[in-house]
């Protein structure tokens, strides 16, 4: 599969995922589906169905434990876009939810879609399709899929990561502490989901406890290197490519890698952390050219 | 075991299940412990411990799956008091979230209850303690559990009817309208959590399919008696006994069951709804004083 071939997968699967069985929640289904199906690079799903097919079984498998998680990364973009959290117009080159349907209805949709994604991870588990050829010891391994997904999304991940970011931007802190603060940031709140994408697929794909363990902190030190290549952008990318306001982090006064490191010493580290997630990668006897493209689009991706 | 005593637990496990590990997320882990710990009747997980303990397994097998539905039940609170939606400032005799720690950190508060739900589920299925007995089978067992709950907390069930809630008050519908869309919120927004307490318990316990489908039936009139029980009090009820002020519904100009039908059609309608409930149980071999009395407390209780 290319890379455009499983994005394309993804939001054909995804544009199924939720139906309007009834008129009485027609206004929560048209957020959810506004902004499930506003696009977005699905980096995180396709990163699950490859690691799922590298680690040894069809990429099949993974498919909705894939639209999972990019559930999951959809409702804390429409949760972090709220008025009471960051208060964002625009998201992905159109209106954010909230600015569309109103604050209550897109926590709403942000809560559905939440609930969704473990209600589709349970159901693509239990039934057929996909997963019909998951016997009794399958079943565990989805388990232990799902207890990583609910751990890296949860406190201890994901939403602690955005309960930090809220948390600094009140407070007066010097640099050291606002790097010691930022990398707990970058490290749960972007980092977290797409760790466990790596280790989500690598599970439901066959792989073992230790190689789990060395698929996290290469899924870490990507996610890391995603945020910080992401901050870079802000800066130097281009506003109709990115699909968002540039220099959105400076007018918010917003600290980041790069604010508070600099332009040079932000590139490089999105190298070494690539680089030695590459290496860990390829210790695992992971490579090729998907997965060098796939590194490449990362670093160097323009959107 | 008595009512009080399941209480006593239950309120004993949740202050336990979450853990500020790091002071980078203390105001989420405040709000969070905040909501959680704010006391309220622990309806739903008495009823998973008691439904699990009938159908023929030690109740604590079902402890975890108790907490995450009042962790789910908690969330959908925050969430309904935030300023976008209800705007209320006060529940179970406290400050509402958000009114003590800010929209912000109440919405995320939520979201972290929510998910959390799931993770403590999951964790409590695969890892030892309480369900260190459960086998192959039983972890089927446990994604059927999970497979009810997540469909009754999502689109489909809690959250729906909370977007169908929000979205009745915003339309000028007629009498014969609303009572149809009435029917759909009682059901899902209060009803469906509740069906799923019964049906969770019973499917831990070892209930068959058939069982679970009587129970489904059962706890649905369960769920929405509890509703309209909710309304009546809202009118007759004591402010000190319910924690919150009386007459809301009619200052908001909500409409509620008693608003339409009246309330000695309102009483009556609760009377009906448990009497079916308790006979659906008796045909299951369900009975004994516990139930009994949580029937009675359900009926007649005044807060």
């Amino acid at each position: 599969m290319m890379l455009s071939e499983y994005t394309c997968l993804i939001n054909e699967k995804l544009k199924k995922a939720i139906e309007c069985k009834n008129s009485k929640y027609k206004g929560l289904y048209d957020a959810m589906a506004y902004s499930l199906n506003a696009g977005g690079k699905r980096i995180r799903p396709v990163l699950v169905l490859e690691f799922c097919r590298m680690t040894g079984r069809d990429f099949h498998a993974a498919i909705p434990a894939a639209c999972a998680i990019e559930m999951l990364h959809t409702y804390s973009l429409i949760h972090d876009d709220l008025p009471c959290m960051d208060n964002d117009e625009y998201r992905r080159g159109r209106k954010t939810t909230h600015a569309v349907y109103g604050a209550g209805m897109a926590t709403l949709a942000g809560d559905g879609l939440l609930n969704y994604a473990y209600e589709t991870a349970v159901k693509g588990a239990l039934a057929g399709g996909e997963l019909s050829d998951y016997d009794g010891d399958n079943r565990n391994r989805f388990l232990a899929a799902l207890e990583v997904l609910t751990a890296k999304a949860g406190i201890y991940g994901m939403v602690g990561g955005q309960c930090a970011d809220i948390m600094a931007e009140n407070a007066d802190l010097a640099d050291d502490q606002m790097k010691d603060v930022l990398a707990y940031i970058d490290e749960n709140k972007t980092g977290a989901l797409i760790e466990s994408s790596l280790m989500v697929g690598a599970i439901l794909g066959g792989a073992s406890q230790s190689q789990v363990r060395m698929i996290e902190k290469a899924g870490s030190n990507v996610g890391i290197a995603f945020q910080i290549q992401d901050d870079i952008l802000d800066i130097v990318g281009d506003q109709a490519e990115l699909g968002k306001p540039v220099g959105s982090d400076e007018k918010n006064n917003k600290t980041t890698y790069v604010s508070l490191y600099g332009m040079d010493e932000a590139r490089n580290k999105v190298k070494e952390l690539s680089d030695e997630a590459a290496s860990i990668l390829r210790e695992l006897g992971f490579s090729g050219s998907f997965l060098e493209g796939l590194f490449e689009y990362l670093i160097y991706r323009n959107k």
